[in-house]
């Protein structure tokens, strides 16, 4: 529904309890989640309201799915004064999430200049350097002096975010360092750009390399911004520090939410059915996986019928392996998260695993073992549980451990999936060595 | 062991492949990690090998674990040394880690000024805003026109990690006002700070605050650094935002590894025994409660008896109802991660994953009763299968998505074990669905 008809403007109108006023006044981080509180037509009557620079800075922070109902709500001719208004990067990836025909129809509204870069910026995938990157950068010449440096930044700095380095270029626009506002203050007079950059260690990112690669490079690093470059070494633009820490937190709610079959850019605020759909197929999938670990008992219904406490046995086995084998599985993925993978120490860390599986797996082992003796008395059939027990929590540290490398050099996200993998093995295994060694054990 | 004794300093050795002037010559962040690949006696040769400033610079960037285990093997005098020479921060998260015997006699050879700032960053909780804050800051008088400002920045700017901000302070120490490089660089002649702070909305944080929750402001407002005051608004440092990634990074997996039972501070790099130590309570009690899903199996011995096919159909409840919540469960967690918590927004989410929940057990209730009836051609075991998969699903999307706020409520980590709560309701209660409506509908 378009409520672009049923707008009056009005002063001293409230929305959620705060003015107009009050809530111009606010940090746009702040305002764009007082608007994402307010019921669509408040929020289009508010944002008619705001200054441009305040509405495009604050819809600049809302959550996507918010950002395109409101915008798909707004006039067109009001939503490209927006969207002209805001840093290109934040252009671009509020123009991503639109409907074609709707992001055509603003491009054509939006002055020729930053028509062109917004369409050159929409066609870098959004995953990549490219697609997160800023354009706003200062560019100096690495002729000029620290002095001449300064007064050019002066002169720049007014309309750019990014404030803290400059990048100089040569000629042929290829990038040939970066010199920061602390570098200009501490360099002595008259000492050119050229000189003050001779033996840096320029750390700069192809626009395809992958975003998290990006995140990863700034966070070992501590850079405050990361050049991005073509394949000539042309300066493209920058990611900022703050545009990384959003990244790591996409990242992680990905990592979580994919082991499980959730959708990666799921949070609380997507529409349900969305939900409903990204997490549907990976139910499916469990389903029938699960299918086959209920075929495995299926092969043992005998055994069951004549010592039906083995059924009462099994969910012990398979959750405790199960869980055993999630514990190897955060540790491994997170690990994979955080460092650039090392092939070689991914696998010790497969065996440090193991290690852990083994050991624990004695340990729960002989304390259910102890368990079954009591409450049962059958020395047989507790040996049956307890042996059950240890070996598939030992597979479940190994497969836990092993999915996400193996997902990994399949050229796979090592997250996806991984926890419904993960059970399958241990439930299925779990299932065949307690109702298999029990048919062997007992009841011959 | 100490290898203290056994080292003979020598040129051009080489380490892990590269010579000491090459491994000089790296960015320390790259330094450490070689550092960590090496064995300990080449660690310690290789520090000594370091001008003082790049081992100091080294050594803050590498794993807890490791950073400890060099520390305690290199020579007192050089340990001191290279801790003076630390920002105060990475300082002290490094005494942190150490032995107190080893900590005293570290601080004794520091001289008197640094060691007692270093003994006072040692009172706050490593956890809070004061046990992460940088107290290398500029601060200036906020009578000081932007020149004159730019001169002083000048003079301290060399010696100190924070470049981007300087600090205003009153006569009494209170922090009135920050300024940016930006801010100075843009002023108009003869402007004084005081001036240019007027009109500003000062973002600080008290040094008590959760370090979780100074890593949100930083990441909301975009900023590059927030400072710390005391309870009279007096300046104590700043935390920066390089310090704020590795928050978010390790907020992350201590949320994923806490979930299931593995140790928040858990890497692939920990001491085995010490994973072996962390995550053994959780299992003990993920058996205990496995035990009493086991026990409402028992209950219905009898049934499963009469009809082994039932608990060849519990696992894929089970399983089935597992997954569907811990898609709740993740989505939950990381919202309650990323935004502040608002109780209403939250109760909100659960009705979500409430409809989530229902319409997804509707349609693989609704599958899985096709598939069972094509199976075992028996319409009343396909209905009561299907029944008791569809409504174990609901109470696990509820559980998955309320589990994290009632621990929450409680005041507990909203993460911690929660899994294994879940995985225990899901699997006791599926199979009192599944069992009970068996006996009811099949049985009698």
């Amino acid at each position: 529904m378009s409520v672009k008809e049923s707008i009056t403007t009005q002063q001293d109108e409230e929305f959620d309890g705060l003015t107009a006023a009050e809530l111009e006044a606010q940090h746009p981080a702040d305002a764009a989640e007082t608007i994402e509180g307010l019921d669509i037509i408040d929020q289009v009557k508010f944002i008619k309201q705001l200054p441009i620079k305040d509405a495009a800075e604050s819809i600049a922070e809302m959550d996507e799915h918010d950002q395109k109902a409101l915008i798909s709500n707004l006039n067109r001719g009001l939503a490209a004064r927006i969207v002209d208004e805001m840093s290109p990067d934040d252009a671009t990836d509020l123009l991503d999430t639109l409907d074609d025909d709707l992001q055509k129809a603003l491009l054509s509204r939006v002055p020729a200049e930053e028509r062109a870069e917004l369409k050159t910026l929409l066609t870098f995938d959004p995953d990549t350097a490219g697609g997160v990157m800023n354009t706003e950068v200062v560019i100096l010449d690495q002729d000029l002096n620290a002095d001449q440096a300064v007064s050019q930044i002066r002169q720049e700095v007014e309309d750019k975010e990014v404030p803290y380095y400059a990048y100089l270029t040569d000629k042929k626009d290829r990038l040939v360092g970066v010199v920061s506002l602390r570098d200009l203050l501490l360099a002595r007079r008259g000492v050119t750009l050229k000189d003050l950059v001779k033996t840096q260690n320029l750390i700069t990112v192809g626009y395809n390399i992958d975003k998290e690669e990006v995140a990863h490079l700034i966070a070992h690093y501590n850079l405050l911004a990361l050049p991005v470059v073509d394949f000539g070494n042309r300066l493209l633009g920058v990611v900022t520090v703050d545009d990384v820490i959003d990244i790591i937190h996409e990242e992680a709610s990905e990592d979580m939410q994919a082991m499980v079959g959730a959708g990666a850019d799921e949070t609380t605020d997507s529409p349900w059915l969305y939900s409903v759909r990204v997490r549907l197929p990976w139910l499916i999938m469990n389903v029938i996986f699960s299918a086959m670990s209920a075929w495995v008992v299926h092969l043992f219904e005998g055994n069951i019928t004549e010592m039906a406490v083995l059924a009462v046995l099994m969910p012990v086995v398979a959750n405790q392996a199960g869980n055993t084998g999630q514990q190897a599985l955060a540790v491994m993925i997170r690990q994979m998260v955080m460092e650039r993978f090392d092939r070689k120490r991914a696998w010790l860390a497969v065996l440090r695993e193991l290690r852990i599986g083994l050991l624990n797996g004695v340990i729960i082992a002989s304390l259910v073992f102890c368990a079954a003796l009591i409450v049962t008395g059958k020395p047989l059939l507790a040996t049956v549980m307890g042996a059950a027990l240890g070996m598939d929590m030992l597979l479940g540290a190994f497969a836990g451990a092993s999915i996400p490398l193996l997902l990994k050099e399949l050229g796979r996200d090592p997250a996806q999936a991984s926890s419904i993998f993960l059970t399958t093995i241990t439930d299925s295994m779990g299932f065949l060595f307690l109702l298999g060694l029990a048919g062997l054990v007992l009841l011959n």
